[in-house]
């Protein structure tokens, strides 16, 4: 190995950026780190505030695709399980042991139903979304198939302008024939209102979950009525949850962001006006990047690029520092304005990815670090799972 | 296995998206597919287009990440070589013996820089760009540390703003440094205009290149009148290749966004104000999506989002049809306008995507589809080699 560091990449290849010992200066670039710290302290606040409120929380496994997370959302956070939005998401989970799976998302591939039919042997209570009654049928008949039993959510599109139905008489007519249906069991409502999770001010997204809470609270008491009761109700987002909580109506929640952070979850505020990201959570999830060409006094170019973050949701902020700004992208690179020219060559920069989600998905690996060295390498378990 | 596909995945679980033999319809979604005989079409075109102009083609490997395809670049399009980005990718192109390599990029740090340093002993040419002195005693030091010899370009910012030299003294300097360093060999000038490659217009394009070329010629004679002479003059993308080509300076391409195709680069007008994927270029590549929900009359809800596309280029565009279209996107679903509700639940779309390097890197496997039926697998190879 080369003289410049201890550590020994050869036995290894790239197949890792990063070795359990090695200083962070000494992890190779780009990649995604946790602060393993700042994760454990998120982790255990959420849990904390579910339980304070009589909430369960369920931690959504697409965000971070990694069972190491989700144990520690289990075991620090008190999570009582997993959502997930694909039925080869929920196959890694299962097979980890992972013993509650809510797939929060309709599945109507019939190859994807028989799959999803067989997870409840891996020994845990799996869980499906439904929006259209011609797919309760197919649901029982691979239940049945399989000897096993499929709770259903009926879901209510109740802002986010997705999946799930708009009508009274839709969720009825949904709830009654999963309720009639061999192999299935009606279990209650997913109502997750994903658009109104980024928007900046508080008072925006209070009004839009109160018409969602009010819509979720229509269905309950119509379902009450027809003697379908509902057991769970289940949505909640990271830009939501006071919400959901505080509304007598949801009783789970199903936060998956507050455990990373990212930039643009970053930027809403809080009742107070205050940015979510100063007291409310911690970043923990970084995109290490390390500067490769400054060939120009006042721009250096890092190696971070489209390939290892999504910029749907806005650029990278460069975390901890004001001298220096990340202000544009292409596949491979990153161009940072550097005005005053203090960066130097191979220096590392924790970047705050502006989505997190879809940047996670991007990586084979987790590197967690604590005090400056890397104590863990988690794999992405779920990467790519997309089917 | 269910009754409903005669096609049994049980062996292969979601490890892979298809079977080889399996028709199109029967695909699991979403996934990269390729029409391999557009692709075909596409790699013999341009292989023709170099050869009748005395270029060299050196297919750029960021942009699809396969061995496999590169393969068929060599073979069918009589490209001289692979070019790549990183140190981690052009690792995965050697050891499956691809033999004349660049990696279009600066290498700075030192791990990464003694692994560069092994790879001729692959027993292929290895080239690699240099935009500052500094980096030359470090690559000379490696290479002569492993008893290989390193090819350096030096890089030229011709208007991309990314990495490269802007000044005739800076590139001079470099270049004689390179010719005095033990191990290195001066092979000439990457010149790669990346800014300009998806501007609409001809004649826009046409004006950045003509600029780049005039300043990549200021350069070359330069290095002549300093016994400095470069063989290799290498650059040019899907939007600049004619301009490179007929330049009298570049000896050299780097296109591969050709062989694939994608919404952004469709966009863009040849000289006769066609669009470039009407007549030049074909779309080999597709995401394949199916419909999952369609709760609401007049939208369709697919199984495609962020976790499967990059979108920094715009969204992607659904092929063949114009009664419905891709509005919206988010981390696993599509959301599709369709005014007439013409869209049937498990119906497959093909989507072209707004921008296809960073969208094949988030895919594990490339479905290559011949009438109809799925023909061959293809891995992606260097998926996530980011390092």
């Amino acid at each position: 190995m080369a003289s410049e560091t201890a550590f020994d990449f050869d036995d290894v290849g790239f197949a890792v950026p990063a070795i359990p010992g090695m200083p962070e200066s000494a992890i190779q670039t780009p990649c995604l780190i946790l602060d393993l710290d700042a994760l454990e302290r998120n982790i255990r606040k959420m849990g904390e505030y579910a339980r304070a409120r009589n909430m369960r929380h369920r931690a959504h496994g697409k965000m971070h695709k990694s069972v190491d997370v989700l144990r520690l959302q289990q075991d620090l956070g008190g999570a009582v399980g997993v959502c997930c939005q694909k039925v080869s998401e929920a196959e890694v989970f299962a097979r980890a042991g992972i013993k509650d799976i809510l797939i929060s998302n309709e599945v109507r591939d019939p190859v994807k139903i028989d799959r999803l039919a067989r997870l409840p042997a891996f020994g845990g209570g799996v869980t499906v979304c439904v929006d259209d009654l011609d797919n309760v049928p197919d649901l029982s008949a691979a239940a049945l198939r399989h000897g096993t039993t499929l709770d259903c959510l009926v879901e209510i599109d109740c802002g986010a302008g997705r999946c799930g139905v708009r009508s009274l008489d839709a969720a009825l007519a949904i709830a009654e024939a999963i309720g009639g249906a061999p192999n299935l069991r009606f279990a209650g409502l997913q109502a997750y209102q994903g658009a109104m999770q980024h928007l900046d001010r508080f008072e925006d997204r209070k009004a839009k979950l109160d018409a969602a809470i009010a819509q979720v609270r229509e269905v309950v008491a119509m379902l009450e009525q027809n003697g379908l009761a509902p057991d769970v109700i289940s949505g909640g987002g990271t830009g939501s949850y006071h919400f959901e909580s505080m509304s007598g109506v949801y009783n789970e929640l199903q936060c998956g962001s507050y455990a990373f952070m990212d930039a643009d979850y970053g930027r809403i505020r809080d009742a107070a006006g205050n940015r979510i990201d100063e007291g409310e959570w911690e970043n923990a999830l970084f995109i290490l990047t390390a500067v490769m060409s400054h060939a120009k006094p006042d721009e250096a170019i890092c190696d971070a690029g489209l390939k290892v973050q999504s910029v749907d949701s806005g650029l990278p902020v460069i975390y901890g520092r004001d001298d220096v700004s990340y202000v544009s992208c292409s596949d491979e690179h990153g161009v940072i304005h550097d005005p005053k020219g203090v960066l130097a060559i191979n220096e590392k920069i924790r970047l705050v990815p502006g989505h997190c989600d879809p940047t996670c998905n991007m990586h084979d690996w987790y590197v967690g670090v604590r005090n400056g060295v890397v104590e863990t390498l988690w794999p992405v378990s779920a990467r790519g799972k997309a089917y």
